[in-house]
């Protein structure tokens, strides 16, 4: 590639460059097969050999169990698991919990609301879910407590997170899976679309206890039922098998680069360059999660106090070739994606950037 | 590529070479953007281009007015349609009648009755589906009729369409998509997954009248109503960027060959070299499907009189360079799938080795 541009997306986002020359070389063919790996059957040799690294490296770099712990490729997004989660799980008359720390969580509970008693355990929405909820109340008897490990349109993370005893704890962790070494074997499932730590759009990785899989409801059409991906292995159609293969690319650069806790010590030294920039530079910009404990290592969100200033200072992005810097339209302001694949320069450039801003029209 | 193999596999499938050769461009970068095409996002201006322009050609290709169809991309395969149709259409009570020509016939059935009356209003089961059903009775008042128009597995296709008067036809096109020109008109909803004549695995496309879209039903989860694909025009969550925009480079080069027109006579052609080649070698070789008027022309399907030579035929294709040539599991014998990239020489040198291997096995 002649320049590669500092792209800050909250996704589809950055992927490692090695990852995109190795696809680009699938695309044209794979492993001397005389296919490209757009056309390879998802019954055949080759697939079979993409498939099962993808899975295992996935759990692999979770550090969990493949004997207890098995991992799901399905189609429609994290969208689609807000309503397929309590489509297995719930009925009229069963409850979940759900913790709503931001606008997905919502989404999550509204579609939940369809199947059963999905209930609001919790809410900072009156917060402006610039902060984590500080606690909720389980229900009794509860199927399931379901959170938002990362909130990629406010900017906040859990890193403490909630004891749930013996209910099983979900999660929707699309914007930080895989971006930090936690102890995954709290979650009985873990869902998100690859698109923003692990590959690209099209595939939507679930990881769950098989256990739990089993225990979910039966009178469901197949197709939506996780048992179905379970026992087929993600084959009971067609799967997504591009995307898979590119996540497997990332898997395998995830382990080449020592791993979660290389990894996350890495996002935890971007995000503190790049938070301590906007403390500095505070109150000209203001970063919009003031709990600092709260704040995601992913998504950093900020405003300038002068909003007047944006276009300007969204100008020099450009010219920069800094791009998709801007706060999701629900909420304004900026926001830097910063996730696995993101560069240091990059986040020195833009704090130095930011800083030289300040210099010249504070 | 050094060397391209025949690959006559049922999907994924094999795609034509000088779409191979820009995606792979385009997974390094797209439009001089810097970035890959993996990675822009699904709000940004470079994916808006790749978005729009697959469902404006989608629509021209079949001949279809934008102001009356819409083009949905979505994600779960052909089987997930299998659910999201009855599920936008069908409540207790309501009826629709399902043709079952074949085993994904038989799957859309099934997952239908979850949700209303849906009834087998005719089947050649009883012919072990190697013919279309003659006919069906409507039932008055159905919501809507649905059909596969091939049956990939078996090796029929639909030419002729069922009169269904006022009642809203809706097909299981997934393994002829585009392969002939059709009324598409005459069709209220269709779809398919793309990894057989329109692109790669992980995207499915929906095309249908916008007011029956419309007027589908209300109380289910956003993420499975048409009516919100259709709202947004399938950006309500990140759709699969890459499947839709080789879809959009698959429609081009469709276009560019000449339109369906072109590609139905191509189609044509190949199947009647095979099915006269199969025919002029009977009894050695017998074509699955006896009647003439039903062949598919996108799976042909044959067994061997003596089944022992199974093995050695299979050797000489696999020497050949010819691949995924075995029957579906659940009939076995062989099936070749000559979709629309699939190039005449292929299907030639297939003839061929049938003819010398009966001259030196019959």
């Amino acid at each position: 590639m002649s320049h590669r541009i500092y792209n800050f997306s909250a996704g589809p986002a950055i992927l490692p460059e090695p990852v995109l020359q190795e696809a680009a070389e699938g695309v044209r063919e794979i492993n001397g097969s005389g296919m490209s790996v757009l056309e390879v059957s998802h019954r055949g040799k080759d697939y079979e050999t993409i498939h099962t690294d993808a899975e295992t490296r996935m759990l692999r770099v979770m550090s969990l169990d493949p004997t207890e712990y098995a991992v799901l490729f399905m189609g429609g997004g994290a969208s689609q698991q807000f309503a397929q989660v309590p489509q297995n799980f719930l009925k009229p008359g069963v409850t979940a919990d759900y913790v709503v720390s931001g606008d997905w969580g919502a989404k999550a509970l509204s579609e939940a609301k369809h199947y059963g008693d999905a209930r609001e355990a919790a809410s900072s929405k009156a917060e402006k879910y610039a902060e984590l909820p500080k606690s909720f109340t389980q229900t009794p008897g509860a199927r399931y407590v379901h959170i938002t490990t990362n909130n990629t349109i406010e900017g906040t993370e859990y890193f403490e997170l909630p004891d749930t005893g013996d209910t099983p704890l979900i999660a929707d962790m699309s914007s930080d899976y895989l971006a930090l070494r936690r102890d995954y074997s709290k979650f009985t499932l873990m869902y998100g679309g690859a698109q923003k730590n692990i590959g690209p759009a099209g595939v939507t990785i679930v990881v769950g206890r098989k256990a739990f899989f089993e225990s979910a409801n039966t009178d469901l059409p197949k197709i939506y039922s996780y048992k179905t991906f379970l026992e087929s292995r993600s084959l009971y159609n067609t799967p997504p098998t591009f995307p898979i293969y590119v996540v497997g690319l990332v898997l395998k650069w995830i382990e080449g680069e020592g791993g979660l806790d290389a990894i996350e010590a890495r996002n935890r030294h971007k995000a503190a360059l790049l938070y301590n920039t906007l403390d500095d530079l505070t109150p000209f910009f203001q970063p919009s999660v003031t709990e600092k404990a709260d704040r995601s290592l992913m998504n950093v969100t900020w405003r300038l106090h002068d909003e007047a200033l944006e276009p300007d200072l969204l100008a020099e992005f450009k010219k920069a070739g800094m791009q998709n810097l801007k706060g999701h339209r629900s909420v304004g302001g900026f926001r830097a994606s910063i996730y696995n694949a993101f560069p240091e320069d990059g986040v020195r450039a833009l704090a130095d950037l930011l800083h030289d801003f300040v210099k010249r029209k504070g």
